[in-house]
């Protein structure tokens, strides 16, 4: 195919990495991958060290005090299954949003169906939009947890974090938040919004390698954690050691990986998360704008000229939308999700739990000439359908 | 420092890697890594082949009949997490061995502190040599899994899955065995074996990048996930699916490194697992013999011309093991481990729970001039010592 590549899924995962990322992951696969933690040779030592490089450069993005608060994990995923069955105990209750994804809905499913916790799902309105106090509102004697979507996969809406930290840290709650679709993309100050837990991705915003990702708990939150295993220290002991980041990481860590990270993280750190997201908005605008002239468009999400993260998600009326996407990749060389993006809950808050949708989004290396081609392709396809 | 740089530490993880896995890895990044899974377009497409191509070397290399009954993970620790915690219910019995790792030991001793499950520790000899006779005595009418070690991590001891295998098909049981020494360096057959549960890891004899690993599953053995998560399949289901691997694979997985690992075992494949271990066991004679004539070494493990793996544990009279570790490092660029290497159960098996030990373990590329010039660094150090 002779059209250039259009990338628009970078809700998946981001895409092109900065070179400085790839050529990490190459030096220290080649120079520095000895095994951290577990030996104090010279090459050992230094893979340690990317390792605490890492989550120094992340600290510092997420506001966080000791970098150690911070362990790395397989994925956001993992993040979150290591906060949620590692904080609740039976007759817990936990709340949640009508917008999470399946990462967070499918472990409180998991417990709920043991018979050891209860889940309310506050609604959000129709465009994926929260106010705190319906949070608040469901509030029980027995609540432990809060989980929240900082912005939801499908339809872009940012969720007031800091308004729910303020209510969950008043009312001796734990927060958790998912971070998947806003590490890198949208100011996160631990501290400041009252958040407990955070997890978030490694390779979306952070523009990092895909399996790595990462938990920060708050240093007066003790979990069971989800994997007992050698950490390289306090060999001789039967449990798992209580030392930060040791007690959340198992295992050998994916050091190449987490070195590119790093340099990931280190690329947002000098562009700003705000740059970055301002961005981003204007390009969701322009988007929007575009797609909404075509005839039987349907956005998702909020409105023009309201917050969201640089996710356009849309129907288009009489179209199948994995049809949409088929043709996108194949005769306009575009790509972007189609289908359900593991979260029915949002499908059902947004009314296309039947159909799915189509979802476009960008990243930081993203052209308005690119949203155009699109906008442009759309069109064209939109014609056979009208 | 002008020495050449030696590196014996290759059962923490092995170094360096084959071009062609760092190859894999950066072309990867930089043109396949599109979220496999979770979307149609040719980008996600490719990755979602990386994975799949992956599990078939992995298949052919362990005798696995379906290539979905391998998953992939982040460690051998998560692996084994996976299969211990998925498979035992409150009131079973659990048969471990003398030499286990601390990521069998943890999870099982976690579980029995739950009070959920009962566990033995069959003895080994002082050499981490076992009889299958010992496993047999063990099992009771409860139990319900048996875990080994397939070889010492400490001792380089090899167990016999096979015998094992017999036993526990006859008996119902099921049999995990923990590969983490021996994936890619030992013969492994796990229908012929009779293994239910094969955790291993990507990142030692398999060549492959540090935060991939595995787990694979008999067909008719079915666990609860340790990740409940999104697949990229079956949104709308609050369970999570059914069909592997996406059962035990839940959230965006290591589509770079997995890459690199199927050129790991790729290579592994050409040269023959075979001709790997003899060469490893030709050179581990080597470094015994050298050894051996030192004053005051003890060798731990099997005795010289006895089957063992690519590991040589010895202490030395007088002196402290992290202190020769030390030495190597500091005075002789030789990178050993030294200390407790996450086994305290072996270490109490050879006598060594209050010194620790040093481990020099050889791998594929290592040769016979840096086992001379190894021995001939212990050989100086010794003489300070006696």
């Amino acid at each position: 195919m002779d059209k250039p590549f259009i990338y628009l899924d970078h809700a998946a995962t981001s895409w092109p990495k900065p070179s400085l990322v790839v050529d990490a992951v190459k030096e220290a696969m080649e120079r520095d991958s000895a095994n951290p933690g577990r030996g104090s040779h010279a090459m050992a030592v230094r893979a340690s060290r990317i390792l605490f490089e890492a989550r120094r450069s992340l600290a510092k993005l997420f506001v966080v005090k000791n970098p150690n608060d911070i362990s790395f994990g397989l994925n956001t995923t993992m993040a979150l299954n290591t906060a949620i069955k590692g904080t609740l105990k039976p007759g817990d209750h936990v709340i949640a949003t009508a917008v999470e994804h399946n990462s967070v809905r499918r472990p409180l499913e998991y417990l709920k169906r043991l018979g050891m916790i209860d889940v309310t799902y506050v609604e959000t309105d129709d465009r994926g939009q929260l106010d705190a106090k319906q949070v608040q509102l469901a509030i029980r004697s027995n609540t432990k947890l809060v989980v929240v979507n900082h912005s939801s996969n499908l339809l872009g809406s940012i969720l007031p974090i800091a308004d729910i930290g303020e209510v969950t840290r008043r009312r001796g709650v734990k927060l958790l938040v998912d971070a998947a679709q806003t590490a890198g993309l949208l100011q996160i100050d631990v501290e400041g919004m009252g958040v407990d837990m955070l997890a978030f991705p490694g390779h979306k915003g952070l523009l990092g390698p895909q399996g790595t990702g990462g938990l920060y708990v708050h240093p007066e939150v003790d979990l069971e954690p989800l994997l007992h295993g050698g950490t390289g220290s306090q060999s001789e002991s039967i449990e798992q050691p209580s030392v930060r980041p040791d007690r959340y990481e198992a295992g050998t860590q994916n050091t190449a990986g987490i070195s590119g990270l790093r340099a990931g993280v280190e690329h947002v750190l000098h562009e700003t998360v705000q740059n970055i997201h301002t961005k981003e908005w204007t390009l969701t605008q322009l988007m929007m704008e575009g797609l909404l002239a075509v005839k039987g468009v349907r956005l998702l999400g909020p409105g023009l000229g309201r917050p969201r993260t640089g996710i356009v998600s849309f129907v288009m009326e009489g179209a199948d939308p994995s049809e949409i996407g088929f043709i996108l990749d194949q005769h306009y060389n575009m790509a972007v999700r189609t289908g359900f993006h593991c979260t029915p809950l949002a499908h059902g808050t947004a009314g296309t739990l039947e159909t799915g949708a189509i979802r476009a989004s960008v990243g930081c290396f993203t052209t308005s000439e690119e949203v155009d081609a699109f906008v442009g392709a759309v069109n064209e396809i939109g014609r056979h359908y009208s």
